[in-house]
């Protein structure tokens, strides 16, 4: 493996996401021999896939080298790879480029997309995890409307128009805005030979609002958005089975479509052996205590999505989402800290510091503390925080010209079928399988 | 096909490059019925290729949407098919996506790599004629960085280490200077296990000296530019076998390398059909009079790269390059006008505007008309000219922002494996395959 055994503790640290980066750019300068694993070559800023799906960024302004991060260590070691199996008794674990050595393990490896068992959706949904994941859902829906354009069936024309997402949280609502700005204002001019009340977009919620995490103010608001922009919103609808064309819901509904987008429900991606008592089994996630460390285990910490610390205020876990994750991880950099200086460690706290969604060209919703607002301002908002979180300057600046010009000229430039998906559905699928 | 037969004459063009997009951009506002097919939805800038396959630019923005410049007109389709043959009979063009009838037809369909007929390097090479080529060369480079920090063993790792160009046009000569700039100014930074001067990149030619179709001055620029990088020359030597692992040559040399990019020729990439008297069988490419009008026939014409034009100063034709395409696409689309008004043809004439190449940071060199000059003015005249050519506003501001970045930064912020290509290889075969 090559990494070099020295004097300092070994911190090995599975996973780039929110948490892990959190962490890792906290211990760059420190004492510690930081190893950074990750499956992917780079950190993925999962807030704005949705963007990259609908042809408003390029995928590579939404990613970031991870060895920029580990570059300014001369003790930290990115390795790529994916991690197969933990060995906690021999300190180990066991990767899909061999075995490496850790003093303290910290599991973030994020979450997966939750079918709820349901394998016909899981046969034949999409949904958007991963960069390649947004590529192929991207590709879709413009090789969708090409074939439309050469589609005499009106049937099939109108299942090719059709747009599912299911699940109205944050992606949910993010990617029907979007899709529905795409057939407003890009579709008419592009396609003239479509008409574009032949497109819909369908949003399917089980609950009776759509961003069922955030106020009832804002779901409001955000609803009235989704259907100024012409989304059609079913609540209280939950899917039973999708064959690829034809979508059963547990309500009258049912739908035509070729595109079903999966966004209803997230699941832990834990680790082989670890002893069963420090997974959560129904949520698929870690149990930690106030310190990040895994149930049962003092050197194993879990930070992030993959994480549940009980808490009065948080009895099922923090939300899973990126500002949990990134506070977690740097706290864990300074409780590792005081491990190395046999200090006591300190208890996490989560500073929530709102929560936002976007619906579209001067259409977002925001929630801090008890105020709640919405429209323009919001939107602005939600724009600066997005592009502050960034990571990179290159990638600041890139999203910032794409935006300042996408809302310019109310357009996508990235509506590219780089890697056509239908055509390429088993091959590409390889991508979509993972996470 | 749904698109409606008028009384306006049709013109059908096959093919949405350089030469495609320069007669469709000069037929938008005219009293004609136009077509455009492309297999792509998408024109691809091809002289920046190398800096996508390089981590210097994001593919999407050197592509641009083909639907964006038919949108202008409305007697304009763009249809996104794969053309099978053509019946010159009955005036009827099979594609993937069922007949199209034309008036007029237009071959753009320009070249594709040529292997001469050596198997070993068509099975194991990587090519770059199109976006999914770049990106899969951008994957496999950094795949087997990441492979090299791992690898232990000396040989295997020098192989990994080893990249080797073949052919020492501006292709060649443009993607070894960039990989020698990632070796010298990103490899060290990210890869501090990794040693440098393991890193060799070969470059290889069968003629005496690089740049063969520029000047002897700038031959000699390129090579001391190329060299001063650190760029192993091969001159007078012709690649004999390749088997994935090991090259051999025709002279001494033999290279273990996990990497050879094959861009030592093209041949046109014709359509089935015509008559054998159409095409000149050795290039592969279609004769065609000073009217650009397709041996034997009156209403088939062919422009760019799959042309044969003879002339005095051309005897074997004009430049497969993108000048005499958009040239010889801007004169078709006057001469079509001057049929359609019962006006006479004019013969088409070429304007060399010169040529260049740019081997990396401030090293370009440029031939223009008898003068030749090289180095940071060339460098800066190649990139004005590239920025200038790229199409689309948003295209040229995200390039020219990347640029500045890259360049004040010693940096390549692409650096990402969106899709791992040696895992996934038979897969992305695929595309690696297409022309």
């Amino acid at each position: 493996m090559n990494i070099p055994r020295t004097e300092l503790p070994r911190v090995v640290i599975i996973g780039g996401g929110f948490a892990g980066m959190g962490l890792a750019r906290k211990l760059l300068q420190e004492d510690v021999q930081m190893v950074l694993i990750d499956r992917n070559n780079y950190h993925t800023f999962q807030p704005l896939l949705y963007q990259v799906s609908t042809a408003g960024l390029e995928p590579d302004s939404i990613a970031y080298p991870l060895r920029k991060i580990t570059r300014n260590s001369k003790n930290c070691f990115f390795r790529n790879a994916e991690v197969e199996s933990i060995d906690a008794d021999n300190q180990i674990i066991h990767t899909s480029i061999g075995e490496i050595v850790y003093d303290y393990l910290v599991i973030a490896t994020g979450s997966k997309t939750n079918f709820f068992g349901n394998k016909s959706v899981e046969s034949n949904a999409m949904w958007m995890k991963t960069v390649p994941q947004a590529l192929n859902i991207r590709s879709l829906i413009l090789e969708n409307l090409e074939q439309a354009v050469i589609e005499n069936d009106p049937e099939k024309r109108k299942a090719l128009l059709n747009f599912v997402l299911v699940g109205a949280g944050p992606t949910g609502v993010e990617l029907s805005g979007a899709i529905a700005e795409l057939r407003n204002n890009i579709v008419p001019k592009d396609y003239p030979d479509l008409n574009p009340a032949e497109m819909n977009i369908h949003l399917l919620e089980g609950l009776d609002r759509v961003l069922p995490p955030m106020s009832e103010k804002s779901s409001e608001k955000a609803q009235k958005f989704l259907e100024d922009l012409g989304v059609k919103i079913h609540l209280n609808t939950m899917v039973q089975s999708y064959d690829g064309h034809l979508v059963t819901t547990n309500t009258d509904l049912t739908l035509k479509t070729e595109t079903l987008v999966w966004s209803a429900g997230v699941t832990g991606a834990p680790v082989k052996g670890l002893n069963a008592s420090a997974l959560i089994e129904k949520a698929n996630r870690y149990e930690v205590n106030a310190f990040n460390q895994v149930n049962g285990y003092e050197n194993i910490f879990a930070i992030g999505d993959i994480a549940v610390m009980k808490t009065e205020e948080y009895p099922r876990g923090h939300p899973m989402v990126a500002q949990p994750a990134i506070q977690q991880g740097r706290h864990l950099a300074k409780n590792l800290k005081r491990i190395f200086k046999g200090e006591q460690l300190e208890p996490f706290n989560y500073f929530d510091k709102g929560s936002m969604a976007t619906v579209g060209r001067n259409k977002a919703v925001v929630d801090i503390g008890k105020s709640t607002f919405g429209g323009f301002f919001a939107w602005f908002i939600w724009m600066f925080v997005h592009l502050w979180f960034l990571i990179g300057f290159r990638n600041r600046l890139v999203t910032f010209c794409n935006w300042v010009y996408n809302y310019i000229n109310f357009d996508r430039a990235a509506r590219l079928i780089i890697r056509p998906f239908k055509s390429n559905r088993e091959n590409l699928e390889a991508d979509q399988k993972k996470i």
